[in-house]
C-alpha cells in the first residue's frame, strides 16, 4: 500500500487528471479503474494500520463490549456550502449522533455512492475534506465502499458514514429517561446551517454570511461526561431542527415539554432570511447544535462546563420537562402567552444534510 | 412503538397509498411525513428490543471486544430481477462480508436514499424483503436513517447496510495469512446472477432462466469454523467476479496462484448468455459465491463440509497457491496451456449490487 505524507491539501489528485477528469461507470464496476481509484486515492489518504489490510471488512477489538452504532447517509445540495461541505458534513453528522449516545466515537465506514460524470477533482476534495474532519475528531476510517450510479446532472454525490463508539459510562442516555423537573440546555444558537444552505441556493446576500454551525460535538460531550453530569437525554438539532427533535423526545418519553420563546437564541441575519423564507428557525436544521436534558439540580453545573468550551460559548436553559399532556411540546412567551410546537409538514428544506 | 404481528407479506401498506402513492421530497424533510415513514412502515418492521429505544443511534452490549465491521451500498438496477431484489442484496451483501471474515453476524444498520416520485408500494416490497432476509439470517436491524433526492427517473432507490459481527476464532483469516500450497475451493458455479440481471435488462431469453444465485453464506461459514477447518482466507466473488478477487488477493499477499481452467464451473446457460455478450465468467458478479484458501492437508475434509450444505452442493477445488511470480494469478488448460487472468478495464456490467 502506498502512503502519502505531508499536507495532503498541497498534494495533486493521485488520479491523473488528463485520463480520467470525471468519474465513469467503471470506476464502480469492480475492475481495474475500482482498484486504482482505492489503491491510489483512498487507501493513502485513509491510510491506517486496519485499513491496511485490504480486507472485506474490518477486523476490530474494541476496548470493551458496550458501543454505540449508528448511520447517515448525506446527500445535501450544494456539495461545498459556507462553513462546510458534503465531507466534513458525513464525518461530524455520524460522530455526532455517538456523542448524543455519550459515546466516545472510535471507527467508521465510508461509502461513496458517485455520479456518472462527477469531476475526479470534486471527488478528491471531498475526500482530503474527510481525511482531515476525521483526523481533526481521531477516528480511523476502517472500511468503505464505492459504487457509481448513471449520469443525471453529472454533480451527484452520496455519502454514507456508520460509526461505532465505546459507551463507558453507566448512565442511560435515552428519550425514556427523561423527567419533569429536567432543564433542558442548548449549546448555542439555532439555524444557521439550513439557512446557510438556502441563502446559497437561492442566492440570498446579506450584509454577514450566514455560515453553517458544522461542527463535530464528541469533545464538548465527553467533558460532561467526565464531569459526571447526571445525563438523561442528548439529542442534535438536525433535520427538522429544535421542533421535531424535541417533539420526538416527547412523544417516545410521552412527557410534556415547555419551552420560554425568549430564551432560544437566534442570530439576527438568520431571523431575517427566515422571515424572507417564510420559515421558523425551530424547523430549520443545525450541524453543531444539540440540546441536553439534566436534572435541575444539575443544571448550573452543566451550563458552567458547557460555556467553558468554544462550540458552547452561548449555551443556555431554554426550557424543562413540566406536568402536562404527554407528548406534546409548548412555547411560552414573556406575556405568558402558549403555542404548541408542531413538526412542519411540508418539505421546507430538503436536502440540507 | 407499533408493532405488527403475523405474515407481514399479507399485510397492506401501512402508509395510505390514496394519501402518498410516491415517496415525495419531505419523506426525508425530518418532518411530519419522515416521522411517519419511521413510525408506521420501518419501525413496526423491523422491531426489536434496540430499535423500540427511537435513539440516535443504537445502544449494543456484544458477546465480546473482537468484532468485524463491514460496509455496502446497493444500487443494482433493476430493483428486481430473477432470484432476488435489493432489499435481500443489500442485507446479504453485507452479512457475506461480515461471514468472509468469519464473523457471526449480529447487527445491522439500514439507510435508504429514496429518489422522489419512487412508487410507495416498491418501497413497502423491499422493506418487506429485507425484513424477510434478516429474521432469516437472525440479525437485528438496529438503526438507520432516509433520505430523499430530487427525481430524475422516479424509480431509484439506494440502499446502505453496515454490519457488526462477532469474531470468535482465533485464526487469522485474510489475504497476507495465504501460502503456497493452499488449495482454493470454490461453492459452486460462477457467473449466475451477473448474468441474471444482464439478462433482464438485455431482454435476453433461454429456455432456462438465469437467477441470481443471491444467499446468505455466514451459514455455511459457521460450520467450517465450528469443523475447527484452520482458515486461511476467504472472498466473496461479487463485482469483478472471480478474476478480480483472486487477484486482489494474490497483489496484497504478494502470491502467485493457479487456477485448473476445467475445474471452474460454469452453467450452461451463463456460458451461452456470456458468449451472446461477449463477457468472460470469470469476470461476471456472484452473489452466493466464495473461494476459501486452507492448507493442502485440511482441502478433503473442507470440500466434504462444504458439500454437506445446501449453498455447497456443488463446491470443488480450482486451483492452489503456487512458487511463481508475485502478484499473478495463472489460468492453466488441460493440454498445459496458460493464459494470465487479468482484471476487466471497461464498465462490463455496472450496477450489477
Amino acid at each position: 500500500m502506498k502512503t502519502l505524507a505531508g499536507d495532503m491539501n498541497s498534494l495533486q489528485c493521485p488520479i491523473p487528471l488528463d485520463d480520467y477528469p470525471q468519474v465513469v461507470m467503471a470506476h464502480g464496476g469492480g475492475g481495474k479503474l475500482t482498484h486504482q481509484l482505492i489503491a491510489d486515492m483512498f487507501q493513502p489518504l485513509f491510510a491506517n494500520d486496519i485499513l491496511q489490510n485490504e480486507h472485506d471488512g474490518a477486523d476490530l477489538i474494541l476496548p470493551g463490549k458496550h458501543i454505540a452504532f449508528t448511520t447517515d447517509s448525506h446527500v445535501i445540495s450544494p456539495l461545498f456550502f459556507p462553513g462546510g461541505d458534503i465531507g466534513k458534513l458525513a464525518v461530524y453528522g455520524t460522530l455526532n449522533d455517538l456523542a448524543m449516545c455519550g459515546a466516545r466515537p472510535l471507527y467508521l465506514s465510508l461509502s461513496f455512492i458517485l455520479e456518472e460524470g462527477l469531476p475526479m477533482a470534486t471527488l478528491w476534495k471531498v475526500a482530503q475534506s474527510i481525511r482531515a474532519a476525521a483526523l481533526e475528531v481521531g477516528v480511523k476510517i476502517v472500511t468503505g465502499d464505492t459504487k457509481v450510479i448513471n449520469r443525471n446532472q453529472g454533480n451527484e454525490l452520496f455519502i454514507n458514514t456508520t460509526g461505532i463508539g465505546a459507551i463507558e459510562h453507566k448512565l442511560s442516555i435515552r428519550p425514556a429517561s427523561i423527567q419533569p423537573g429536567d432543564a433542558i440546555i442548548i449549546n448555542g444558537d439555532i439555524g444557521r446551517h439550513g439557512m446557510a444552505i438556502m441563502a446559497t441556493r437561492e442566492g440570498l446576500e446579506f450584509e454577514t454570511e450566514i455560515t453553517s454551525d458544522c461542527a463535530p460535538l464528541a469533545g464538548l460531550v465527553l467533558e460532561l461526561l467526565k464531569e459526571e453530569i447526571p445525563i438523561h437525554c442528548m439529542r442534535d438539532l438536525t433535520r427538522g431542527g429544535l421542533a421535531s427533535a424535541l417533539i420526538e423526545i416527547a412523544l417516545t418519553a410521552g412527557k410534556h415539554i415547555t419551552l420560554s420563546d425568549e430564551s432560544i437564541p437566534v442570530l439576527e441575519q438568520v431571523k431575517g432570511a427566515c422571515e424572507i423564507l417564510g420559515l421558523d428557525p425551530m424547523h430549520v436544521a443545525n450541524e453543531g447544535k444539540f440540546v441536553i436534558f439534566v436534572p435541575r439540580k444539575a443544571a448550573e453545573r452543566t451550563l458552567q462546563i458547557i460555556k467553558s468550551q468554544t462550540l458552547g460559548k452561548d449555551a443556555c436553559k431554554i426550557g424543562e420537562v413540566t406536568d402536562g399532556q404527554p407528548g406534546m411540546v409548548v412555547l411560552e412567551n414573556a406575556f405568558g402567552g402558549k403555542r404548541i410546537v408542531d413538526m412542519f409538514s411540508g418539505e421546507q428544506l430538503p436536502r440540507i444534510c
